[in-house]
């Protein structure tokens, strides 16, 4: 795949070509289940300025689909909802679902797993890259990224009760979506796509229903 | 209202008849939804065995539809759902976000309410109520209902930062359930009238976008 396919996500990489954005996972799970092909082109933190020259910063995920340039992961998904209709639909339950859970998302289960791989995040960088990440999160969470995961025991018991609501939910029906995966999946999912990416997949109790759940969602990712 | 009305709702109770559970809440809200008059019968939680003599204890609410009685707020909407399905709808959008909202407001959002109100939900109990309510929970959180709630400045911090993925939905939509207030909305809304009940009302900071939504989601109940 090289940057003359029609269809190109911008990336955020590390350290490996490892590719650990949680908002782009939500992307690449919204692409797989379209069924639509892309190339991806990775950057790092410090060289997202290079996307858009001279232009206001932009944000990654940024999917240029032909000449058609969206940014920010849940309007990627509208706009590949609204452009593909004929494409199996990311919101089969309507948009309320998948705002709800992208709600709780962004503010309760990513900022749980913060707690968790912070610094697991860093170590991932390049020595350039992660020189910016240390001074913007430190600023950001007024503490160091040591003193920010100091207490990762707890901060990984509290991340597995953060889950609760989507255990309850999977007691009575199969996905958040509904009765097949769809992007109120996808979204926190994604979370899990994070950790993996840099080697700290291993946050669940043997036996938790999130695992089943997370293998199927992430089921369709397994051809690329 | 008697007990000779053909829908009688089993309320739970508190001394001057404040009526502060927040799965009965649900219940009212959805019965206001639906449009369906009811009588309500209180008990006080030491008096919940009276529901069922001999039979398995029940809980709050319980709903006796003329012949038919159905126990747990979400068995009820369902039961009101598909019993009145010429009433205005409790799931227009699906049930997905209803059981989504619902798994967050159980483990989260009225866990983090707990913090701040547990040791007022016991100040307006009667005295037999209480030493069963003091002797229930503290076996069940392990330890005195003073400790728990001890930090309640930073328990209603953390209330409130829990609230968060609401305020996230109602800058693109003005109800949980879409465009209009449904269950999805009735079972966060309940937290705030349980505390409302008891006089612990005033947890919101001015200015705070629930409020206006509180106030939308439970306008049906103003002609009670």
């Amino acid at each position: 795949m090289t940057d003359s396919h029609p269809r190109i996500l911008h990336d955020l990489t590390a350290t490996g070509d490892r590719r650990f954005s949680p908002f782009c996972w939500r992307t690449k799970l919204a692409l797989a289940q379209k069924g639509l092909d892309y190339a991806t082109r990775p950057l790092r933190f410090v060289d997202i300025d290079a996307l858009n020259p001279g232009g206001p910063r932009l944000t990654l995920p940024t999917l240029d689909d032909g000449a058609r340039r969206v940014t920010d992961s849940w309007a990627i998904a509208c706009y590949l909802e609204d452009a593909y209709p004929d494409r199996p639909s990311l919101f089969p339950s309507g948009l309320e679902v998948a705002r709800f859970v992208q709600g709780w998302t962004n503010t309760q289960l990513n900022a749980a797993l913060l707690r968790v791989i912070l610094l697991d995040v860093h170590d991932a960088l390049d020595a350039e890259t992660q020189a910016y990440f240390r001074q913007n999160r430190e600023a950001r969470f007024g503490m160091t990224l040591e003193a920010f995961v100091a207490d990762r025991p707890g901060a990984l018991q509290r991340f597995r009760q953060t889950l609760q609501p989507i255990r309850d939910v999977l007691q009575d029906q199969p996905f958040l979506a509904g009765a097949a995966p769809a992007y109120a999946d996808h979204i926190p999912a994604s979370a899990f796509l994070w950790a993996d990416a840099i080697g700290q997949g291993d946050l669940l109790d043997p036996g938790d229903p999130i695992t089943p759940w997370l293998d199927r969602v992430t089921a369709g990712l397994a051809g690329e």
